[in-house]
């Protein structure tokens, strides 16, 4: 690190690698950028993290970040309340709200049941999306978790939680992706996509 | 980006995409995890740059980021007042006090000459280097600027503006890196090298 630069812009450094995609090299060029754009970004980043860190909390229903609880989503009466689309993460939640094709609601777990890293279900929020179901007005509960052994572990979980409710469960489609070369595919992707293959 | 997540959050994604490195999609990745690590990450960063905002300024003497003006290496009297080191940017001057192997002081220049940019000699701090060596002690200038078309014309530039004041100029020997192979150098590396061999 820098010795010289006082402990202020260290500490600024060795924060700024906490974050995804940084290591120290790209921290510390970060900091540069922050210490030459004082005005057009230094101020303004810092600005809008402590506004976020007093402004956004997690929704008490499907657990996305917001200013308001409920969430913008949840307290949106034109959406559909009989559809429950189940994302890991806000990100996967954000992806599904960019591609505007779903008008339903959403429950955030944040994260997935993994053996290896010791997260059981009661450190996601399996019991309240329970909860939502068995009390609620769902009809659909739409899985779109990841597909892999983490993330299908826990659908299966979540399926078995929530099975004999009379709600319908369904997993997003598998198959070859929007531009995807077959060439660049994995095995399992085309595998998957044969077998689920449509009328052309 | 998410349109559902309020306002703040978007512009705290937008904001970090213009850190160096950083894209829409990484900036999105990196707003996530501060959400998610609020109090380890999302506060200690916002009063991080907080902190830098208002405690870093640009030392008046060399014109590197520090909480002291004069800065700490300007004002450390054990180091050699007659050597300096003209660097491009403050990160230029962390690597070189890495390597433990300059004790003198530092000019930043703040920038390159670049006609394509057009940048000029006012927009860097070449008249405050012209007069740290016209009215100090300097006895010898290290020219630590990049071998780009465009580090060399700030340093011949340099050269000519402080030339007559009976200060030495010199510049970092250029030639095979520390771990670098032969096979992976660029001819000009090779070529320079090989003009400055010296005895074994």
């Amino acid at each position: 690190m820098a010795a010289s630069a006082g402990p202020e812009i260290e500490r600024l450094i060795s924060l700024l690698a906490k974050l995804p995609g940084m290591g120290p090299r790209s921290a510390r060029r970060a900091a540069l950028a922050l210490l030459k754009k004082r005005e057009q970004l230094l101020v303004p980043l810092a600005a809008s993290l402590a506004e976020t860190a007093e402004k956004v909390s997690s929704c008490s229903v499907c657990g996305a970040p917001d200013t308001r609880n409920p969430c913008s989503i949840c307290s949106d009466g034109s959406r559909d309340n009989g559809l429950i689309c189940v994302v890991e993460e806000a990100g996967a939640l954000w992806a599904m709200e960019r591609s505007g094709a779903f008008r339903g609601k959403y429950h955030v777990l944040g994260g997935l049941l993994s053996a290896l890293d010791g997260v059981g279900p009661d450190a996601l929020r399996i019991a309240e999306l329970v909860g939502r179901v068995r009390g609620g007005e769902a009809k659909e509960v739409v899985l779109a978790l990841p597909a892999t052994v983490d993330g299908q572990t826990t659908a299966h979980y979540i399926a078995e939680r929530v099975a004999g409710s009379g709600v319908e469960i369904t997993s997003l489609a598998r198959g070859v992706p929007v531009g995807g070369e077959l060439d660049w595919l994995d095995d399992g992707t085309i595998i998957q996509a044969l077998r689920a293959r449509r009328p052309a």
